[in-house]
């Protein structure tokens, strides 16, 4: 097996752990925070940029690439590396969250789920063995089970059946994972499950069971952070977490907020990705050691102190918040770049501080230290999730 | 005076030169491309990234400037430097290139140009005195005097009022920079001259030396490029720079393509600017060694090759025509930072390489050789001008 997890160091307070996962291309250190390079690159920034924040792994959309430039395109640019332009371990998701978030226009059956892209209109169709074989060709290292992302709220009834529909689908995927593993050109990547049940305990617990056993390289909590108040998802994954086994890496998909990250590390999860840092540079808004900046605020306008005097990234190191709000209220797309490298920053650097908080066993005291500076910007929305996933 | 120039080597076979331009921020090796930071920023790309282009001047528009965010705003932000988040050499315009643009929203008379913002209609006046003192209000290293600019093609009657005017408001400028030098916090930077006369070579002998004798820091070729067929202004530059001072930098404005750029070395031109590489960037136009590309050219979609095998810029280092053919056609950001990168680094490398052949007396044969090298590619436009000059 090319990808494998060890635990490193555990918090005395706390399920927090830090953790190695290898890969084909390199070891990521956990918690570890993946920017999204949704269509082939992180939004407004260059790979080279994206390096110089030293991002161990970075996420890119199946559903996405599949549309454009395609499979067969971006196996004949050299596979997604290239096309990133980017050497570090990448995992992609498996398109279902897009496609089950396009509503009229997907249809779903035991078997898969079609749909038409949102570029063209033009037909496509995934099931559990496609999504394995295409994300194998654009030679990721570590590849996520097609599953069934309910829309919150979820009706109880077809909970239940989306759930063992999705157990199916991550066993039949992990079949197709296990041929290309055995083929000639034995795909390296690994390929992680992905845990469903809305927020229904029974579920989630029925559903981890029958994925446990099964020789998958990672464990995913997915369906969470689609519009349900924070305090549901905080008690979903202090629930929902432990039955993930110990011993293989935890993803908790498109979370979140700093706050929500630092809870779910400190329930054990290792691996996050969400759009919020970049999603929130093309709209204005900062994070930051002490809260959220909206940097269109005209209280910036003149103001001479870095986005965030605690940063050491280079926007904090070259710009002023007054020089930022002047840029951005001018649309220029430098902008742009200027906060998404600040926010990733930031987003990778709470990483980086609270896998060393782990390996010291100071969780808990860091956790509640980032919180209370924390606490004094703008606040973060009583609802979870960031909306339109395409 | 803190702005100076030196001539350091001459071509054999041409009026090229080699020179050095002292300014306050430090010393420009001519010929010299200035990128444009029109507002602020170097479109779409951060200071880190210009600075490891190492342009060693960068030109900002006054007109932009003054109307967002504004002489005072600047000077709160700390100085243009700050603003542009670059501490190298910064030349203005004055503005008025930009004002006489506007076409029905400005009103010229003797004393100034009143005009409406195209932002959002207000009113503001440009005079030759105050377009002085909103420059070293900036802080530049060079400041340009308020010129009159005909657009093309000149009614002669007019074009002689036109250049006397012009005449008149340089010596009215470089009375208040020298009110401004011997201040109590004199200013430290250089002011050009603009030699006007649109296309008649008597006029432009005339403009040259009613203003020749004075102590003006250099001298712009001013009013070319503005629509005149390309062999009008080739012939143009040929006839008008030679009558500008020998001992001083000439600056021919906003030109051009690189043969124009290489013709103008050839005649004796040091300094250039032009919005070229940073908007063709956003418009998927590629300057190579081989001549221009247009990335959204189909041919290019497989393309595993980089923009300019002969190009050194990170963007070719990493990322293939292919690639940069997907994200520009995905309408990603980064694809126009990747171009901007790219296109920018060919123009300074050009001119880098160009004032090596002066320095070796071989500019002669280097200017064949880039232009027959080009000469495959798409070819440049017949007209001269690069169009909507805001």
């Amino acid at each position: 097996m090319t990808v494998s997890f060890t635990t490193t160091h555990r918090d005395a307070a706390t399920a927090a752990r830090a953790g190695e996962l290898s890969t084909p291309h390199g070891v990521v250190r956990t918690p570890a925070f993946m920017p999204v390079g949704t269509g082939g690159t992180v939004k407004g920034i260059a790979a080279w940029e994206l390096e110089r924040l030293a991002p161990e792994i970075v996420l890119a959309n199946t559903y996405h690439l599949l549309l454009r430039p395609g499979v067969e395109r971006v196996e004949r640019l050299g596979g997604l590396h290239r096309l990133l332009a980017w050497n570090g371990p990448v995992l992609t998701d498996s398109g279902g969250y897009q496609v089950f978030s396009l509503g009229a226009r997907r249809r779903i059956d035991d078997d898969g789920v079609t749909f038409q892209s949102h570029i063209d209109g033009s037909h496509h169709r995934l099931t559990p063995e496609s999504v394995v074989d295409v994300q194998s060709r654009f030679g990721v290292d570590v590849a996520m089970v097609l599953d069934e992302c309910l829309s919150f709220p979820a009706e109880s009834g077809h909970a239940r059946a989306s759930m063992l529909r999705s157990v199916c689908w991550a066993e039949r995927g992990l079949q197709r994972a296990e041929c290309l593993r055995a083929s000639d050109e034995p795909w390296p990547g690994g390929l992680f499950a992905i845990q469903q049940g809305a927020l229904d305990g029974q579920l989630r617990a029925e559903c981890s069971a029958r994925l446990c056993d099964k020789p998958f390289d990672g464990f995913a909590v997915g369906g969470l952070a689609v519009g349900e108040p924070r305090e549901q998802l905080y008690d979903a994954v202090t629930e929902f977490t432990p039955m993930l086994p110990d011993d293989r890496p935890r993803y908790l998909m498109g979370v979140g907020y700093p706050e929500d990250i630092l809870h779910a590390v400190a329930c054990g999860v290792d691996l996050f990705d969400c759009v919020l840092p970049t999603r929130s540079a093309r709209t204005g808004k900062v994070f930051t050691s002490c809260g959220e900046l909206v940097i269109k605020n005209a209280r910036f306008a003149d103001d001479t102190e870095p986005l965030d005097p605690a940063c050491d990234c280079p926007t904090c190191l070259r710009y002023s918040r007054g020089a930022l709000r002047h840029l951005f209220m001018s649309r220029e797309a430098t902008s742009v770049v200027l906060l998404t490298v600040h926010n990733l920053a930031y987003f990778l650097s709470l990483m980086r501080t609270a896998r060393e908080a782990i390996m010291a066993s100071r969780y808990t005291r860091f956790r509640a230290h980032v919180e209370s500076a924390r606490a004094d910007g703008e606040g973060i929305p009583a609802v979870a999730g960031e909306g339109d996933p395409t």
